[in-house]
C-alpha cells in the first residue's frame, strides 16, 4: 500500500468541495499553488468558465483530471426525454475528451421528476431498465472516442431521486452485462460515502479488479448526519475507515488518486484556502 | 394474493405511529373502536402503562400483537456493556411472552455511542461480530421460552447509529448461520421503508420463505425526504410499490399482518383519530 503520509501526489480535489467559494479558474489556481496534481470538475463549473479556457488552464498548470462529473440521469417519462438524455451524455463524453479526463463519472438517475418532488412514475425497475439501455447507448459512443465510463453507485438514501444503482455489486453486474470482456471501457467509481456501510464492499472491490476500478472518492460519514445531501464530513471526522478501504482498492490493482468530494454546508461556509489545506492534511493523516 | 380493498382485518398499527398523541392504553382503545385487530407496541410505551395492565387490556379488547418492539442494540464498548445488552434482551423476550407477541423485533445496533454522536469505535465489522454473538445468545434463551426473533434490516442511512444489518440478504445470511434448520425461531422483519430500494429484494423475500418471514412493515418513502429518521410517509404518498411487495411476501408464504409504522413529525402533529382513519383507508386503497 502506498505511503501517503508525507506527500499528496495522489490527492485529487473534486471541485464541488469548494464550489460555493470560487469559480473553477480560481480553484485550479489554488490547487496548482498547493501542488495538488489532479481535480475532478463538474460540467456546470466548466461551462461557467468555458471549456476551452479550462482545457488551456489545465495544460498551463499541469493539473490533470481524476474524472469528469458527470453523465447519467437517463430515465425519463417519455421517449423524447430519453433521447435528450442520450444526446446530453454524448456531449458530456465529448467534453471529457477535450479535458483529457480518464473517465466520465455516471450518476445514473432514477425516477424522473423525483428530484423536483413529482415522480412521473414510481417503478424503480423501469428506471433501472432505462439506465441499462442508456449506459449501453453511451458506451457505444464512448468506446468510439476512447472515453471510459464509471458507474457511481449512490447511497440508497438517494435511490428515488439521483441513482437507482445503489451498491457496488449492482454496478458490477451491469458492467459484466454490458462489457463482459472487461475491456476497460466501463467500470465503477467507488465513493466511500455511498458504499461504506455495505457488508459486501471488500468482496466487490476485489471482484471489480483493476480494469473496473476507475475512481476512488473519499470523505466521511458524520454521526449524526443532518441532511441527506449536503452534510458530508471531512476525512477523519466521521466513522468510515478510509485507510482500510484504500488498502482494498490497492490490493485489487487500483493505482489512481484519492479524490476528495465533500458536499457540505459547513465546509462551503469556510474559506476555500482552509478547506484545501485541510484536505491535504487529512489526506496525509487519515486516507 | 389476499384482497384488502374492503376490510382491514390484516392491518396492524405499530404504536410509534401515534406515540406523540396518546399513551398506549388510549391507543389500544382507539384501535379497538375501529376494528383494528393487531398492534405492535414499543417497550417504553408498555412500561409507561404497565406490562400487566397492557396484557389485560389486550385480552379484554381481543387485540393481538403483530410483533413487539424491540430487542437488539448489542454492540458495546466493553464487556460489561455487552453483558448489559444481553440481560436487557432477555427482559424484552420475557415481556414479549407476557404479551403473547408472535415475535420480538430486533433493531440490532451498530457503533456504540454513535447515536449520541460519540462512537466508541468505528469498526463496523466489530459491531457486526458483536451483533452476531448477541443474537446467538438471545436466541438460545428465546428458544427456551418459545419466542421467535425477527431481525429487522434498517436502511443503510442508519448503519452507523442504529443497525449494522442493512439488507435482507445480510439478515438472512445470519439466520442461515444461527438457525440452519429453519426452525422458525429466527427470521426477519421486512420493513419496506428500509429495504424498498434493494434490487435484490424480491429474490431475498423468496429466499426467506414462510419460516423466516415474521413481520411486514409498511409506510412510504417521500421525495424529498427531509430527515433521516422522522420523515416517513403515509402509504400512497411516496414512491414505494407496496402492493407489489405484499405480492412477493404472500407468494413466499407470508400470511400475517401489514403493520403500519410511521415515524413522522408531520403525522405526529395530526389528531390521532385522523392518523388511524387514514391508515385504514390507505391500507385498503394502497397496500
Amino acid at each position: 500500500m502506498r505511503d501517503f503520509s508525507n506527500d499528496h501526489r495522489a490527492l485529487s480535489i473534486n471541485t464541488a468541495t469548494v464550489r460555493k467559494q470560487w469559480k473553477l479558474d480560481r480553484i485550479i489556481d489554488e490547487c496548482a499553488r498547493r501542488g495538488i496534481a489532479a481535480i475532478s470538475p463538474w460540467r456546470d463549473q466548466v461551462a461557467a468558465v468555458g471549456l476551452d479556457a479550462v482545457a488551456r488552464q489545465l495544460r498551463d498548470t499541469g493539473i490533470t483530471l481524476s474524472g469528469y462529473c458527470r453523465g447519467g440521469f437517463y430515465p425519463a417519462a417519455d421517449t423524447s426525454g430519453l433521447a435528450a438524455a442520450l444526446a446530453d451524455n454524448r456531449r458530456a463524453v465529448d467534453e471529457a475528451c477535450t479535458l483529457q479526463a480518464p473517465c466520465l463519472v455516471l450518476v445514473v438517475g432514477s425516477l424522473p421528476g423525483a428530484l423536483e418532488g413529482k415522480p412521473a412514475y414510481r417503478d424503480i425497475g423501469r428506471a433501472r431498465a432505462e439506465v441499462r439501455d442508456g449506459i449501453a447507448a453511451t458506451l457505444e459512443y464512448a468506446r468510439g472516442v476512447g472515453m471510459p465510463l464509471a458507474i457511481e453507485p449512490l447511497h440508497p438514501m438517494q435511490a428515488a431521486e439521483r441513482a437507482c444503482i445503489n451498491t457496488l455489486e449492482h454496478a458490477l453486474d451491469l458492467c459484466d452485462e454490458l462489457d463482459p470482456a472487461r475491456s476497460g471501457a466501463l467500470g465503477v467509481a467507488v465513493d466511500m460515502y455511498h458504499v461504506w456501510w455495505d457488508p459486501k464492499l471488500a468482496a466487490q472491490i476485489a471482484r471489480a479488479g483493476r480494469e473496473r476500478l476507475l475512481a476512488f472518492h473519499v470523505c466521511d460519514w458524520l454521526t449524526p448526519t443532518r441532511d441527506l445531501l449536503n452534510d458530508r464530513g471531512m476525512m477523519g471526522d466521521g466513522v468510515i475507515d478510509l485507510r482500510q478501504a484504500r488498502g482494498w482498492m490497492e490490493a485489487a490493482g487500483y493505482a489512481g488518486a484519492a479524490e476528495v468530494e465533500i458536499f457540505s454546508e459547513h465546509w462551503w461556509g469556510q474559506p476555500g484556502e482552509l478547506v484545501l489545506d485541510t484536505c491535504i492534511e487529512r489526506h496525509r493523516s487519515v486516507v
